[in-house]
């Protein structure tokens, strides 16, 4: 057994008995598979957590539901990033679904994926997936007006992920949407990451009408406090009043009603930092 | 420069970049005072992490005012454990208090939070608090029918805080609650330490008729999803529609309007926790 450490900043850090399941370096990045007493197999991109299979549940559900609910009837959704198979996972629970676009740069995460994370990757094949392996940017070009719901599910905002959390590429998203369409993504810690946190929701701001920010308890990502930030021009992103019901039909272990109705409850220093993004 | 590292269970820890300030061993454990690039000012007690002057409004925020807020009017709180003093500080905040009791087993604990955390020990001077060195266990027998918030801000049930997630001390909180009193407690991770947090609530529902267990995001703690679990006989303390108005009063970091409407709202899985315990 090592204890493998990730850095959260340059002064603070989580560190997790493991052992090293395999090591490979894909043309984007290095893939780590570690296995852990704490937290089960557990996915690791150039030195970044990204996945667990213990505490996985709740950034996927957390960050697929909420949207998936709003809409009140999403056919098409699209998942950038994402490879673990994750998100495409939660987004199947809702019956509404007819074609899931998985569109990842790497296909070696999929690969290492559907190898040694069968319970996360386990509805990547399902008929209704379709998996693309093309960078998220120019994929969004060829499809205008197509999704009723977008997932950004990509790693943090550095190297091939950076292009991500920009203005110009939420306009791309926004035209690929339909008309009621929503778009959410993963926008980093608050409390570790605020300046990223911050730029995402300045951005997304600029292009969307309707945006909220919520967050999930995730203990394996920086400072355990995590945001996602969820938009629209025509859904009231932050009324979560609506379509109840269908919370209810989900089987899931983290989101649930009471969850969705006080989604958008912040602390009163992450309202400050939106304030002035 | 060391890099600290605080093991939540024998398979995962934070570890901490930092100075060491003052180490010293009181009759109770082992008091460490440490420097950190990322969190200021870190007390740890016997190898855990207390408090940190980045964070601890998080904490003793979310300890402190739930139960303030709740009881209509408290004049008399008593605090058990708590010698850095932030919890004193935050319920100094609510003006009806007339008079605070901490009762910390450690005079050290006070001794070096007053030296080396004056942000968080600030109010231990107050004319309205009385300090006394003792045993939480045996000063509440003394004290019958004369608190209206008891808070137990205790270290992990361990070693001397052990009692103090038992049912017969919860009796002895109880017995020196006026009509309308309320206690609350930190009762640890429901991700990493479940054990302790179902026990800690199980007890507690054996003793009050009303209890509600909520949640707070505090990052230098296990997992960063922290506990509390409040309770009264005669105060349905799962009611937050009453006395909304004195939270807008409050200047708070972390504790808020929406914070307070929403703090019940919990994780599915920690609801399951709950119907278990």
């Amino acid at each position: 057994m090592i204890w493998f450490t990730e850095h959260w900043t340059e002064n603070v850090g989580l560190t997790v008995k493991a052992n090293e399941v395999k090591r490979i370096k894909s043309k984007y990045q290095e893939i780590l598979v570690l296995d852990t007493p704490e937290f089960g197999k557990m996915l690791v991109l150039d030195g970044l957590v990204q996945t667990t299979e213990r505490d996985e549940f709740i950034y996927h559900e957390m960050l697929a539901h909420p949207a998936m609910v709003m809409h009140s009837n999403p056919e098409r959704v699209l998942v950038i990033g994402g490879g673990d198979g994750g998100t495409v996972r939660e987004i199947l629970k809702h019956k509404s679904v007819k074609e899931v676009h998985l569109c990842e740069i790497d296909e070696e995460v999929i690969i290492v994926s559907e190898k040694y994370f069968p319970s996360i990757s386990e509805k990547l094949r399902d008929p209704k997936v379709k998996i693309f392996i093309e960078d998220g940017n120019s994929f969004l070009e060829e499809r205008k007006d197509y999704y009723d719901v977008i997932i950004m599910d990509s790693s943090d905002p550095v190297g091939a992920s950076e292009v991500l959390f920009k203005k110009e590429f939420y306009e791309k998203v926004k035209s690929s949407l339909r008309k009621n369409g929503i778009m959410v993504a993963q926008t980093e810690s608050p409390i570790l990451q605020e300046k990223y946190f911050s730029r995402a929701f300045g951005e997304i701001r600029k292009v969307f009408r309707n945006v909220g920010v919520y967050l999930a308890y995730v203990p394996t990502y920086p400072s355990g406090m995590w945001s996602f930030t969820i938009a629209s021009d025509f859904v009231d992103v932050k009324d979560t009043s609506v379509n109840r019901e269908k919370v209810k039909e989900l089987k899931t272990k983290y989101f649930c009603d009471s969850i969705y109705a006080c989604l958008f409850a912040l602390p009163q220093f992450v309202q400050e930092i939106l304030k002035k993004s």
